[in-house]
């Protein structure tokens, strides 16, 4: 399957016409409204003046596109449509840009450069969760922490989670300051620090958004959550790894964490990763009665990579970490978190956790790469590096491929701009 | 100072002149636009047909009155005014209602009996934290955890805290149903069982909703922190104990809170409670910088008070809880909140944790009461009982007195439903 956009047949391009993910933009002008939008190759479609053209009358409902059309400054009107018409949409979508060229009456002014737009977040998240699921993490860090890699007892039996903040997750290229708070210098000292943090880290990891609102008590099982699972984005969990160990006993992680969460802003929808499926890693256990089905037994095969760029250099940290090490799917993330009775709504951000294998290439945070802060990685022209600096720029992609077809996640993207003066 | 509507003077009432809190309501019909009101003795103003009827006219400020008549479904027009308009309001709607009759041109249709009114949650919650600052609760759950009184060596330095699930806090009066999740029945077993809880509790908290808007890094200091309280409710954070004990080494509460937060509906302004400021407790460590200023040395003497009501029968567990006894003003869990960069939203929900002091009638939590479930409390019949029980209802109140003028928070209850069958 090929398309008529320049440039989306590319191996270079994370946006093929097998992709076709969803996003939320903006042309910048003061008073024109965010709209619905896809990409391929270099070329955003605005949506809702395709929908408005009739060309896609045929191809999908009358509810979809009204939801494309209605104007709404988030993707929730596309989000909450059955699932369904949002699996029709991605398939009126292929075959519109994959004929052999323009349909006739497409509305050119539906085409826009990506660098003429500003993509926004795409909903308003009521509620986001970060869960942690990947053993060798837990490994890595209870190395750090306690000296040995033991995992927390229940973590082969359900997902470990917490619930993060809402309101500080912001979308690729959001610049954001060093975070303020409190910590000891030195684990003697008797009394903590307040100020900017010292430690600075990110965390590789993916997210999905929900699209469902459900009513406090009902709980999802695995073909309601799998069919809730709107799409996937790339996550970077900046921590403050001093503030974030100094708070963090009792009750978890907090301003270590809560300053900025950054995510990517093409929404990659779950038909397009399905063809990257493979079985889940070997069960530590047997799985209990409530995370099983069939259905949900599907690790993603997506290869992540991390970079930071700082000044006139930049170096890959890590470039062959892979979803595929996760312990749970995405859906039994969503069962778990709904089977207290929890309510999800539409837009809730659900995170996996930092995603980390067992080779130097393949760790999703510096405090696994560093040891801690003790081994230094090195920038290309041999300066020595820990934590992230100000002005460091780190950038996330994810990219699958298998059988002649690939597609990708875009960037992750984010600037870390010096802290307050006090 | 004495009010005309009947009831309003009573020593039984909560809503007595000196109140003036701000709630959302509606009359229960299903075109009805739910309504901003307050309330005296039990009757509800609507301030919406108040402020229309041009009583306010020279009281207010035109943006007040407009705020008031928007029609929002949520308090969030108000709480955005300037504090000043929010302080002339409550003084305004003091002096229409302390006069000695009623006053000429009245909208009769503004006043609505409580039990003709359903109250709503007051606004779209977008982030919950909820703090643990009472240093007597933190040294009962570390002798029930740990087996001594230690607390944690952070908690004299800064407010501990972590964020709550947003979606699940629920107004007075929503029932809910006992939550399911992961726990060992006995610490020695191998596995967990998947089951509702057998142990839930409640947790007599206070919270505080925010009014204000920031961008990201943006710090508030103790006079932003102070304006920015919009007004204080009363909080149940029901605890599911098994649940939580299992999960949440290391990141945290998770399932065994997110099933249901109960607020009560009337928020009380914070010049309301001004009579009743006293001194923070003793200071364990000298403060750090960020969290001195004199405006902010001010702890609230509340009685605050629980009872189970349960069959035909109800009993007072705990009658003479204060929340005096917190070791942070809610200004102090505000400045802390935002040192990160972490920015806040109007109708954020800021929570104290549970409240507690030394003795067996001022416990805040079941778990407390009943060392860890071991030695049961009594109903009136004599029945011995521990954790709650399915049909029992918690109620928690809260009223303030001092020189001869008294208000109080109105009641904060949820009835606790049968779990789902699996």
């Amino acid at each position: 399957m090929k398309s008529w956009i320049a440039g989306a047949d590319s191996v270079e391009t994370d946006f093929t016409i097998h992709n076709i993910p969803l996003g939320l933009f903006s042309r910048g002008s003061h008073d024109e409204r965010p709209c619905p939008g896809t990409r391929l190759g270099d070329t955003v479609v605005d949506l809702s003046i395709l929908a408005a053209s009739g060309l896609l009358d045929k191809l999908v409902s009358a509810p979809t596109r009204e939801a494309l059309t209605t104007g709404a400054d988030s993707l929730a009107p596309v989000a909450d449509l059955p699932v369904l018409d949002r699996r029709q949409l991605r398939l009126a979508l292929q075959s519109v840009f994959s004929q052999d060229k323009i349909p006739d009456g497409f509305p050119q002014n539906a085409l826009v450069d990506v660098n003429a737009v500003q993509m926004l977040l795409p909903f308003r998240i009521g509620d986001y969760t970060d869960f942690c699921i990947s053993v060798e993490h837990m490994k890595n860090a209870g190395r750090q922490v306690a000296g040995d890699a033991r995992i927390p007892p229940q973590m082969p039996y359900m997902p470990i989670g917490y619930h993060g903040r809402a309101s500080s997750v912001i979308v690729s290229g959001t610049p954001f300051k060093r975070p303020w708070g409190l910590y000891k210098l030195a684990p003697s000292d008797p009394e903590p620090v307040c100020a900017p943090t010292a430690r600075l880290d990110y965390e590789v990891e993916m997210a999905f958004y929900v699209s469902s609102n459900t009513k406090l008590g009902r709980r999802l099982n695995s073909r309601e959550s799998e069919e809730a699972i709107f799409g996937v984005v790339l996550m970077n969990d900046w921590s403050a790894r001093d503030i974030q160990s100094y708070e963090m006993m009792p009750l978890g992680p907090f301003q270590g964490k809560n300053f900025a969460t950054t995510v990517s802003p093409w929404v990659i929808s779950p038909d397009a990763l399905k063809p990257f499926e493979i079985p889940l890693p070997e069960r530590l256990v047997p799985e209990l009665a409530y995370l099983q089905d069939e259905r949900v037994n599907r690790a993603l095969d997506i290869n992540l990579s991390v970079e930071v760029q700082t000044g006139n250099e930049s170096q890959v940290i890590a470039g062959n970490i892979n979803a595929k090490d996760f312990y749970w799917s995405m859906p039994q993330l969503l069962v778990h978190q709904t089977m207290s009775g929890c309510n999800v709504s539409t837009g809730d951000l659900i995170a996996t956790g930092t995603c980390s294998g067992t080779t130097p290439n393949t760790l999703g945070s510096i405090v696994e790469v560093t040891e801690g802060g003790r081994k230094p990685w090195q920038l290309p022209s041999g300066k020595e590096r820990t934590f992230i600096e100000d002005g460091d720029t780190v950038i996330m992609r994810g990219r699958c491929s298998k059988d002649g077809i690939h597609l990708g996640f875009g960037e992750c993207s984010g600037l870390v701009l010096s802290a307050d003066p006090i």
